[in-house]
């Protein structure tokens, strides 16, 4: 009766929901693990009861009901699109795919099979704090939003990072946040560039600022900086005609010592947005178990965000505003 | 493979428990739902896929793994016995029971099974805000505790309250938290009479302060206040040698809005502790999965909590300092 | 023009009014010092541009027209006493004096004249957070308070310390604060005893709960920890029948830094109520100036406030509750 | 003895400072006022004890020692330049003047005489948090800044609002503040702007995003919006390399109430800002008794702010980066 995953690619977040999908999801088993390290997917499937296999053959296993695929971004599409083939419901991580073809293609190959397969793995719609800032947008008691100030710092980032994957892999979540907060799609990005940490690459611009424009005129300042040392901190405020509602900050204990009052921050997203991911997963295949193919974020959301990020990555080498090139007409949020 | 779980008593409590082990506890489901209330029996069953019985026939239906015991506190003993009668585990809320007698009888009867059968429903414990702040004291980030200061308001009471039942219903969590979180017994209660709120009957003392003398010295203040209008605030503060430890509010979004920066209180004890119910109940369903009986309180400390519950009793009636009579020698915590 | 003012006693708060006087305050300028310690009244004239001279000749000087009294408690009688003698202003530092007798000579001694002539240094009276604290129960915002929480912890005492030196210097304060906020008198006076801290000589009470009965029959429940070790940090939560409030946290920046988001705690009452000495002695001199004698709280506060802190002391000692004998009738404040 | 003072424009900024002058500040008294308003001048002169005067003798009354200049800000010019000619110490409300040029005849004006005359009226700079947040800095707690965020809100404008008195008499405070927390010139500003609040009338920009880049590359956003509507919120986030920095809400007392825990927010400036305001008052009289003719922000920051706003002008009308043109070669901050 329970819902057999298989997952490809367990990295951070892989390994990070293979133990969820074990150990916390109602209704859910993991079957097999894949990664292209077959020594790592030997451990982690041993470590959550699961058989290991390669790559190329998780998804047609007949022990796998829905897939989850937690590649790294650039190697979504093929797993995605054979777990549509395969009429498998599948869980991407954010972001969809690497370029708006890709995801193209994705949002094509579902279409043709008449049904919805595809989750997308932006989790920040299943945080209770996000959800209570749409409410309150949606309630009216801020007015029609006109300014979007986020923040998203990380205490460091791992090898390889370049401003195109601070891009895709950061700012891809206040992407989406934003079409689903605010109910409409970005029109046109700019990215202003402080001079860099010096914690980075020459070239790599840490910490920049995405600046998105939405449909309605309302505009968003995101300051993404993954090299901000101190932690894990991300924010949001949105400012209405009438009022404006912010996200808390994480409700630590205090602790009063040695002249100081604080609070720990969260080290990473694993802490900040455990309950987030726990939720989505379980919406996941609560969704598979209904027959439903998923729930919230659809590939065409995969799909929306990277065109946005597209368009920052122009914006960011040009240095100019960059519109956004939306492959599909009308709003979708 | 899922831990069939039989519920008898499905008020407030009962039927929330209900709802998270039919849907959001993993390994487990809901079999037989038991109420004096028939009809109500038969309407939650019907919500969460169970079948309505007697009371009676409740904990030795085959069907039934396990039993969660929420009837009031004076009708837990019979259905508790009954389980460990029937060796099957049984999770019991709080208080274990209203006196210190039928606590002893639970206790004896679990022990001459020579196993573990109980875990008692003190969900504090699996807060993550309470198990951060005993994390911060068994650090030694505060030095050796001294004073704690709790508050514990709700928005109004139901019917039929009493001075007992608010130390019996209510009270009784900060007893077990305080003997959890320093690890140590009660030795004296006094109870603190202010001008009672006009919001109840005449002879009912609310708010109340309760005031413990721990083994080491240490002493805890406890506001108990049911009648507080606002809204549901618990809060606890541990002050030690070099510092103090103290939960947060509860991090709501902010709204600025005509001249006010301000946040929701949670309306209730289900929204403030839904997350460590859920913990709670999964780590139940976990231990009795694995073949443990419980995890967590066990009907020791449910024992020791009425012990105190009754000197804070005893001491308010006679407006004096009453000794805890803890019918067991030494430390259990 | 100005008000020439003398000052006998500069240790710490008197060094501190001293500039205060000089410096900050419009319409004061401080003529002469008088210390027991002749060589600091010195040196601290010299700092703020006055005269040293003796303590005894300090009230009578022709170029003092009113005087600050800020040796230690127990000897402000005689310097109060010369003060109303000469007609001139006193502004006294809590507590008025340390028994009710002192207090009564005081308080006769100036009904004699016909004339206000003492301002008794409660300076929280003249703190904003406070007096908004006072606002919002007498706006009716909370409804009529039923409980009061107060903290009063110091980072360190200093030498000399005593359980009646904490009542008289610092507890003195919260029970002079119930009064103006909640403007009844208080009816009896119980002590709690924890563990005390290890860095307390033996027999000091050090922290204590300070359990204060107002008339009304609301309740006061007093932390004071002189020895808390991590900062100074006083608190007051007011709750009534349909509300609370509370002073803020004081609003030091916020700095996040290696995992942690931490302000600043303050050091001790310097800081803490600059703003509020600021306003009582601007206060007091406008009062003056303008031939008021003083403003705010009046030798018969002063004298309520040690009757108070005597029955404390009396509680302390007898481990009951202690009626306060009020020598006088009726509700003062 | 005391500083007399004559204050021209006695709008809501120069009645507060008349009576900040004449009731708050030690050394200080308003001799006269003046005002295009007679009437007005009258009113307020009466109620600080001063004369009224016609606006174009007040600087060169005998009796006017040194000079308060609170026209609007495009007025400014001659009374600035009328007391640097007679010699008279002169505070200026912030913007020095509304145009470079302007600006820079006052610091000839000045240069001319040799000496320092010129007080510009940036108050946040004497305001206890922002110190603390430019402490923060200076320490090195938070690494090298490399993102600055501020906000800038009111909750109405006044009649005549114009996108440019947007930048000249919101911005400009942030342009200075800047400028003094980091310890740098402005190199370049854009003005960002999303869809109008439909409280303005049509060609107004507010809310509007200032970005400043730094000369060091530091990147300022700065978000304006004046016509916010629930109250007035300024807040500054300083991020560096290691650490971030930021100021408190202001602190106002928590009411738990209805459901909801709240604080106000203040109304204006006059409220947010006393503190600082009576101390820069304060500043300036003390350094004008000392014969040293004002202190903290100099005519020659007035003159790199308004160099600043123009530049913010000229990027809000062409949309695009538009360079700062210091009329002065290196740093002068």
């Amino acid at each position: 009766m329970s819902v057999r995953v298989g997952i490809v690619g367990v990295g951070n977040i892989g390994e990070d929901h293979a133990h969820r999908l074990a150990e916390r999801t109602r209704g859910a088993e993991v079957a097999a693990i894949a990664d292209v390290d077959a020594a790592r997917a030997e451990a982690v499937a041993r470590a959550v009861g699961a058989q290991a296999c390669p790559t190329d053959l998780l998804v047609g296993r007949d022990d796998v009901d829905a897939v989850v695929v937690t590649t790294t971004g650039a190697h979504h599409e093929p797993y995605v699109l054979a777990a549509i083939a395969a009429r498998k419901p599948v869980f991407c991580e954010k972001p969809l795919a690497t370029t708006v073809d890709a995801c193209q293609r994705i949002v094509a190959a579902e279409a043709a099979t008449g049904r919805r397969l595809v989750q997308v793995g932006f989790m920040r719609r299943f945080d209770p704090d996000y959800l209570a800032v749409r409410r309150a947008i949606a309630d009216g008691r801020i007015g029609r939003p006109l300014v979007v100030h986020c923040v998203h710092r990380n205490a460091a980032s791992g090898p390889g990072l370049t401003s195109a994957s601070i891009v895709l892999d950061s700012a891809v979540h206040e992407i989406d946040q934003v079409r689903w907060l605010l109910g409409e799609e970005v029109a046109a990005a700019r990215v202003l560039a402080p001079r860099p940490t010096p914690r980075v690459e020459p070239g790599v611009q840490d910490p920049m600022v995405v600046v998105l424009e939405m449909a309605s005129g309302a505009m968003v300042l995101d300051e993404l900086f993954v090299n901000a040392g101190y932690g894990y901190d991300v924010r949001c405020e949105v400012v209405g005609e009438t009022g404006a509602v912010a996200l808390p900050d994480p409700g630590a204990v205090v602790v009063r010592k040695n002249g100081h009052r604080g609070r720990a921050v969260p080290p990473d997203w694993r802490e900040r947005f455990r309950a987030a991911y726990d939720a989505e997963l379980q919406a996941w295949v609560d969704a598979v178990a209904a027959g439903q193919g998923g729930t919230g974020p659809t590939a065409h959301d995969g799909l929306a965000a990277t065109a946005v990020a597209e368009a920052c990555i122009r914006a960011l080498e040009s240095g100019q505003r960059a519109p956004v090139r939306l492959p599909f007409a009308g709003t979708s949020v």
